[in-house]
Parts: C-alpha cells; structure tokens; sequence
C-alpha cells in the first residue's frame, strides 16, 4: 500500500467527505480538484452525517484502495471522516497535502451545524494539522442533486486559496444555495449565524413495549434580523464563506474570569 | 417517564460525561453539585470516547431510568453525550437547567483535545442551548481515579459561575492536574494551546491475512514557550480554565477574504 503514482510535482490534494464515497457530492468534487494537482481521495465507505469530529478509538481502522489512474488514487476507510484525514496524512501519504477540500455534502453546513457535521469535522482537522482546508455543502439533500453551480463556485475558490493560501488555524466553510448560477446572486463572506437545534424527538415504541426516539427538529435562528451571516446570505440566494478558526478561545473573558479570582 | 422528582425551586444542574454512567468521575461530580440544586443525571450508557459532538441519526435513541431520590434522577441514554444532552433538555425536562456539567473526565481534554472530546461535546452543546457550562476534567485516564482535588476545585469553580453567570455562546474547558491539592499551585486562566495529534497508526495483520489499524500517537505541541494556554498551566501544576466561544468565525480574516473578490 503506497502511493506512488502520484510522485510527480504537481500540488498535492486530499478529498474527504461524510457522506461516503459513493456519493455524488464526493465524484463532482473530485472533478473540481483533477485538473490543479495530484489528487488523493480517503473516504468514509459508508455515510458518516453527524459524526462530527470524531475519532475511532474502540475498534481498528481498514483502508482500501478502490481506484487508481495517474495522478488520482481513490481509497476508503471505515471510520470517520476525521478518521480517514488522519490516516491519510499519517498512514498513507509521505508529504502534507498542500489542500485538503471536503465535500461536497449533500445538505447544509451553516451556522451552528458545523458542529455536528462530518464535512466540517474533516475540514477543522486539516486545519488543525496545518492543511489550507475548505469545506463545502450544497443546500440540497438529494443524492442525485445537481452539482453543476457548486463545481463552478467550488473550483473558483479552491483555486483562489492556491493562490493566496490561509493563515495557519484558519479554514473556509462554504455553503451553496440549490439553483443555477445564474439564481445565485454572488459570494459573501460571513460570520456564523447564533442559532441551535430545537430537537424534537419522534418517539414510538417497539414491539416488546419499550419506547425509543429519532432524533429530528428544527433550526432555531437566534438573530433572524442580522445581515452579515451565513443563515442570512444563503436565504438570499448568496453562497456563503466563513473563515473558521481552530482557536475556540473566548479572548475577551480571559480577563473578566480572572478578576473572579478563581 | 417524567422528571416530577425535581419539582422544587432550586436551580436544575444537568450532569452528563463521555466515560458513561458507571464512571467514577461522574458520581464525584454529582456528589459536587447536589448541595446546589435539583440534580438530573443523563449519562451515555457506555463510554463514549473521542465522539465529540456527534449526533445518532441512523438509529434510534433510547433513555431509562437507572435511580431516584429526593433532588437527584438519573438516567442513561444509548447515545453520545450530544444525544445525552438534547434528550435531557428536549424530551426529558419542562424547564431549562440552569447549569450544565460535564465530567469529570478521565484524562485530560486541553488544548485541541477539545475537538475529540465527548466531554467537551457535551459543555458546547450545553452552550449553544444557551445554559451556563462546564467541562471537567482530570489529568489521569485511571478508572479508580483520586478525585478529592478535583472536586474541591471543581466546587468552588461550579459556586462561581452559578453566582456569576457566563454570556451567550461561551463556556468553560477545566483541566485539573493529577495530584493533591497543596500540590495543585493554582488555577489559571488560560488560552487553548495550538498543537495536534501526530498519529502513530499501530499497524496489524488479522488472521486473514488483511491490514487493520489502530488510532495511537502524541501529541505535537506547536509554541511549547507560551506562558499563557492551558498546556503550560497544566505543565507547571495549575487547573486550567479555558473559556470556549461556540462562535467559531475567524472575524479577523473576514476584512482579507473579501479583498479576494470572490
């Protein structure tokens, strides 16, 4: 297991996502990225939605070559989408990627789902290994969505981070309104939206009595009325860019709760 | 299934962990916080290592149960502690808590831990749902760990907060070293230390004859000279507390990305 065919001198790309590597989202953007390097894909084998940041620890991780033509090598691994970051870049790969692109997830990635999404988790831990890292999301859930705005829209802000790169700790969450180009009105750059997940749980019960619950719900925007994030610029047909930070320090209570003298 | 147990005025602490309910840290963290209100416990039924925020979408959730008494429930959940914290608060109980505690953790969760952890999942789920929250955790991975330190730490820190209050969207990350107290030099407050996991997969071969892998490695301490993040702190015997923001946008690059003209 190796991945000599892609020695050659061109950027090298890893493409990840949650939604697993049969997924559309997944193969369009891999046509964004074959035409600027040498692209390597480490994907879950199955979908991995809300799995977040996670990390396999109680059971052991496989990978499988699944594809292999020059300058492309297709892998799949049975963990998380960090999981299969992290095997990438320490298991498989002998040089740091110069990218990292994860995507593109079928469904939204904004404001407060970045925590709970696959997509973001595999995007934050590039960033955390020091991998200019872009995650991107179409608002549309369908498998066979089509792809054809958000492939225009990805390539152009890929190639804008190969040129003009991003500070360490710092990567882009990027979200694609469902329409043609000519429906998405231009790119904003944006804070993320305040909001939470109003969950509802279905409850029912089972055969034998006992009650059990799916997680579903509805996404509360706590600032409905703000004009400079991500919930704002997507429901007015803008893709939206955030730059999101590995630094979850809160700086201006640092020195409030020292004055608690804890 | 209802929660009329808690049905008195004091204020509601919801206890959840990652470690599951049968943890020794957890019991030591309710022992904490029962002289300060009603005390609902919703712990993941198993240990929950490394699942950060994610979410169960594909199966379904199921609660129990486990004891009663005056001001004190508790109940265990087959989810993440994500899932522990959204069936407390969406499905179990009619008010709000006024407080949120996860941990005591065993083992540290500073510096980029906070991505991975289940603890740390926890606290910022708690946050986004706007309830005051702690995350705690002790230097050691022990299972019979001595926590008599860290619940007089955790005490005062939990008196605190419940007198102060945090804003919106900001939480806090405690980290408390393995020894006694007149060990223990202080408590500072800190800033989360940049670093990242460099992974050593363990490579093995099963019996027939395929590669697995398990997650193993170090961590990389990237400005191992800074006086002020919580790695130092706890380096040099102080509890770090490290107040976390759920706002993750990097606002200091929103003024550079839009010069791209995307």
């Amino acid at each position: 297991m190796n991945s000599d065919t892609l020695k050659t001198g061109k950027p090298l790309i890893l493409v990840t996502n949650d939604d697993g590597l049969e997924a559309k989202g997944l193969k369009e953007l891999v046509e964004v990225v074959r035409p600027l390097g040498r692209v390597i894909v480490m994907a879950p084998s199955e979908a991995q939605s809300g799995m977040s940041h996670a990390i396999t620890v109680k059971s052991p991780l496989r990978m499988k070559k699944m594809h292999e033509e020059p300058d492309l090598l297709m892998y799949k691994c049975n963990g998380t989408p960090v999981d299969c970051v992290k095997m990438a870049c320490n298991q498989l790969l002998k040089e740091k990627p110069s990218l990292l692109v994860s995507g593109i997830n079928h469904g939204s990635n904004s404001s407060t789902s970045v925590f709970y999404s696959g997509t973001l988790g595999a995007t934050m831990e590039g960033c955390i290994n020091e991998i200019p890292s872009i995650g991107f999301s179409l608002l549309s859930l369908a498998s066979d969505a089509d792809f054809t705005a958000s492939k225009a829209i990805a390539g152009k802000i890929v190639r804008k981070v190969m040129e003009k790169g991003l500070p360490l700790s710092v990567c882009l969450n990027v979200n694609i309104p469902n329409g043609s180009l000519e429906e998405i009105k231009g790119i904003k750059v944006c804070r993320q939206n305040r909001g939470f997940w109003r969950e509802e749980f279905d409850r029912r019960t089972d055969p034998a009595g006992r009650h059990y619950f799916w997680l579903t719900g509805y996404y509360h925007n706590s600032e409905p009325e703000a004009g400079d994030t991500d919930e704002w610029a997507l429901r007015n047909n803008y893709v939206s860019v955030v730059p999101l930070q590995t630094d979850l320090t809160a700086h201006t209570m640092m020195d409030k709760i020292r004055k608690w003298n804890l």
